[in-house]
């Protein structure tokens, strides 16, 4: 196998492929050189003068190394891992780092594995991450669990890269076993262990660390980062939907850049497909001032060291040839894009097969309930006051308000006030579980809606003023395997979006899910759901009981700051 | 394990060993910074405010990671591993990455179990390269051939950390099947391999770093750094007794310093007692100019990053505790050395028992010839003029001049003349074989030298004017299992010095062979060795059939230039 690449490269015979008259990026110097880049296989086999059998002009074009996500949840785009590649891969990213944290909450191992499958088709190296908190709190139920011996298991298997971002840090800090087995595990497997440890300082960010942890993507301050840096951590910079830290490139320096690397955690289809991926962080980094080359390295060279990625992330002989032709180092449109020394992508158009889905029965059919009646929907209160859960725009973190609610045959009455009922229905295990809680000001009116996506385990949740429209909904939820829905209580109608990969993801491609999903959220509106807030997605975080201050979780109203279930009743 | 370092990290528990207020260097920032360093078992476990167990005041000490050694020949110091622990730890060396490749050309695949073993009773960590150049030539017989099938096979011990020095460029570059079969096995394994390649640019260079080969220690050039490093490679900044290139520092820049490293390939005992390791290159960087931090990095993090040596290089939660407390950044004299979370050096003296060696059959007793007559040494000539070898002092690039030899009896008579006899007796295989050769201008008279070290396969090299007093020379090298000596004829004694361990290193401690090698050194001169010549190292590269012009081995003499062997008949 040497053989052809020496052969090559000492220019005994042609290579395979030739990108002509290119300006690369040396990223190891942190120089643009001129030269032909010489590709036979999966690998650059030399930079300077070369023939190929096929050559590409590069002569107006720069070339880098393809780009490294650091940390990205594929579930966030709604997309299929398949549908996903077909829309980064032609923005120039070409490996990426992924945490199936969502998928493996519903469906456990199997989620794991469809994602590592279902991306083997497609020119992306997606290297998993075993997530590490499955489920990520006690207060509710998932559709797996991944105990420590069950990451001890699987931290082993050759498709699992390292383990994903460890969000537990109470469990480390204060050294639960059940979290530290975790860890152990993952350290004697000699896999890389990713952080998340927002505001930690000090002493309980050395105690995280001795956890065997190297990297964070939740800093946002100058003193963070500076502090993570200096403990030997990597400090992502992150070009999420809503969550963003570009503003974290402004504190690399010359001796700690190398220290930096990028990523997405979660993007949503719209913005992939509209503003892009990497190339989108990459043009708006540069357009906020920061050097061009030192930006494009943190994407590269930095990301490929963080995680052990060897011969990956540069132009030299014998790395992969994962390449990005790009107009120039301002707007970064890409042009070519090379992946394993194939050409798979040009003018933003994927040149690879985009129809093929891989959609194994283990990630299907994932919402388990019995049929339920708009009895299942009865709210028993036991006086007129009651908390009621609020939420601001944008925002996860939720607020509590004491309401006065009317009942009437021992069920409160919500219908024409500003006060919804809120459900979360247990989807994994038909436990039967169904928690209940009120929500005030979200201004939707005249039946309910519904949405299988709701984190971290992804139960269903169910928000109506009307018993027997989110009884539908949640039928509707389970007859299309997983989605959103909208139920019209006046005209009868039901109307649903599937979303059938673990009622996280839809198996469709990208334009016709963005086109049904904006006419749903639009019928949301319509319904009266305030504008400033997303209609189906602000939903998804009602029930995630780490984030302050009052949640709902299958097993009941949680108040995060007692860290405790409460009465509803006020 | 990892509770108690979480623990001792969040201030719950004592640490068993702390740093107190220490001025420390952060590799990360590249930033000198205050604070107690907090040790738990062999890892750091924090830095900021603690208290432990053991204390050492470090007020006015700069604390630093212990320094890797990007690449080393431990015999050269012809010291056993134990004792060359003993020197370079109280340096502030706590890793080495160590190609055994002299030991290994004489014992195989023992000589690289032997390092292994005998490394095990000191606190320095040794990363063993497989030796790839076993031999290092085919035009002479060494102890022992590692083939393909060979590297394949033992590349895969765990005790095995990469491939060493890759030599043979040309086998490289011309992709000789049983060079790429050891590229391959090593890239297979997944270990790093290790390059020499001095001088080599543009395709070549492309086609030698198709062998997947990481590393350069030959670069000399600005011109020759920039290009390698640009490629992908890391170069070292080299400082041995004899090869220096500390020169190469100035070419660091804040754009690639990272791909700098430190070694010192060769050095000798008295060098390493005198001068020192690591320290002594630091000391000679920071007066020549360079930034004393970015010195430091070169032999810390950036030697750990070359050689994916994770949690090692730097001082941070997590990493391993080998520190080394100087003085100041200038003199780098070590008052502490932290070997794995233990004190084992003070004020540069060992605190671990350097009396122990491991000392097995297989690295003994390697001096396989039959007893040998003055008749073996008999040089039959076709006429008067002969080719000898010159050498010019401080090199080892030999000379061939056309000499007048008188014969008698059908061998020539060299006695009274400035010519001498030169033989490389083979000493592994018992072959029988003896190279003959003429040496011309090295000034010795009366008798005979003779030394086992003879690069690269180590036969046995005798030089002298008497065939009786080589052949005495030989048998006594015999008897004491390798060595020097020296025979003078006039008196018949025979002075000699031991090296047991393969021929090549001494089990003693280094100040008594030192004195003793000084002393038989002393001899050679007294009897007309030139003091311009090391009088017996100078004779080790004189089988080396690598380097220009004329060479001897055991299978004769040869000529580099024309790459064949020659008559000695002009």
């Amino acid at each position: 196998m040497f053989e052809k690449y020496i052969k090559a490269a000492g220019g005994e015979v042609k290579s395979s492929l030739v990108l002509k008259n290119a300006t690369y990026l040396d990223v190891f110097t942190a120089k643009l050189r001129k030269g032909d880049i010489a590709i036979v296989g999966e690998k650059i086999v030399g930079v300077g003068e070369y023939s190929g059998e096929t050559e590409i002009d590069c002569s107006n074009l720069i070339v880098l190394p393809g780009y490294i996500d650091g940390h990205v949840h594929i579930e966030s785009s709604q997309l299929s891992p398949e549908e996903f590649a077909s829309l980064i891969v032609p923005r120039g990213t070409t490996t990426i780092i992924a945490d199936p944290h969502e998928i493996t909450n519903v469906c456990g191992m199997a989620g794991c594995e469809y994602i590592s499958k279902a991306s083997e088709s497609v020119p992306l190296d997606v290297k998993l991450q075993l997530p590490s908190c499955v489920p990520a709190t006690p207060f509710e139920t998932s559709g797996a669990i991944l105990d420590g011996k069950d990451i001890e298991k699987n931290i082993k298997n050759d498709y699992i890269f390292g383990l994903g971002e460890f969000m537990n840090y109470p469990g480390v800090v204060y050294s639960d076993p059940y979290v530290i087995k975790k860890l152990e595990a993952a350290h004697a497997a000699g896999k890389i262990i990713d952080g998340h440890a927002p505001a930690i300082y000090g002493h309980e960010l050395n105690a995280y660390l001795c956890g065997g942890i190297s990297t964070d993507h939740e800093c946002v301050t100058g003193e963070e980062i500076e502090e993570k840096i200096s403990k030997g951590m990597y400090v992502h910079i992150r070009h999420g939907s809503s969550t963003q830290n570009l503003g974290n490139a402004k504190f690399m320096t010359d001796a700690n850049s190398r220290r930096f690397i990028l990523c997405t955690d979660d993007r949503h289809a719209a913005d992939l497909k509209e503003k892009g991926h990497l190339d989108d962080a990459l043009r708006r980094l540069v357009a906020d001032g920061a050097d061009p080359v030192r930006a494009v390295i943190c994407a590269t060279l930095n990301c490929a060291e963080c995680y052990g990625l060897k011969w990956r992330g540069g132009i030299a002989p014998f790395y992969l040839a994962d390449l990005v032709a790009v107009d120039d180092l301002k707007n970064f449109n890409a042009k070519y894009v090379i992946k394993s020394g194939k050409l798979v992508a040009k003018d933003g158009a994927p040149l690879f097969d985009t129809s093929k889905r891989y959609l194994p029965e283990s990630v299907l059919n994932t919402v388990h309930i019995k049929e339920l009646t708009a009895d299942d929907f009865i709210l028993k209160l036991k006086g007129k006051k009651a908390k009621a859960m609020t939420i601001e725009p944008g925002g996860v973190v939720t607020g509590c308000e004491i309401v006065e609610v009317e009942s009437k045959n021992g069920d409160a009455v919500v219908a024409g006030t500003d006060i919804l009922k809120l459900a979360v229905v247990e989807r994994h295990k038909m436990t039967g579980n169904i928690g209940k809680a009120l929500f005030k000001g979200y201004g939707f009116k005249g039946g309910a809606l519904g949405i299988t996506i709701a984190h971290d385990s992804h139960n269903i949740i169910l928000l109506g003023d009307d018993n027997g429209s989110m009884a539908k909904a949640a039928n509707r939820l389970k007859e299309i395997g997983g989605g959103m829905v909208i139920v019209d209580r006046e005209n009868g109608e039901i109307h649903s979006l599937t979303l059938d990969i673990a009622g996280l993801m839809s198996s469709r491609e990208a334009d016709g899910l963005q086109r049904d999903s904006r006419a749903l959220i639009e019928r949301a509106h319509a319904m009266g759901v305030k504008r400033e807030y997303e209609a189906f997605m602000s939903l998804a975080f009602l029930s995630l009981a780490v984030i302050p201050k009052l949640k709902i979780t299958d097993a009941g109203l949680f108040d995060v700051e007692k860290f405790t279930f409460t009465d509803i009743n006020a």
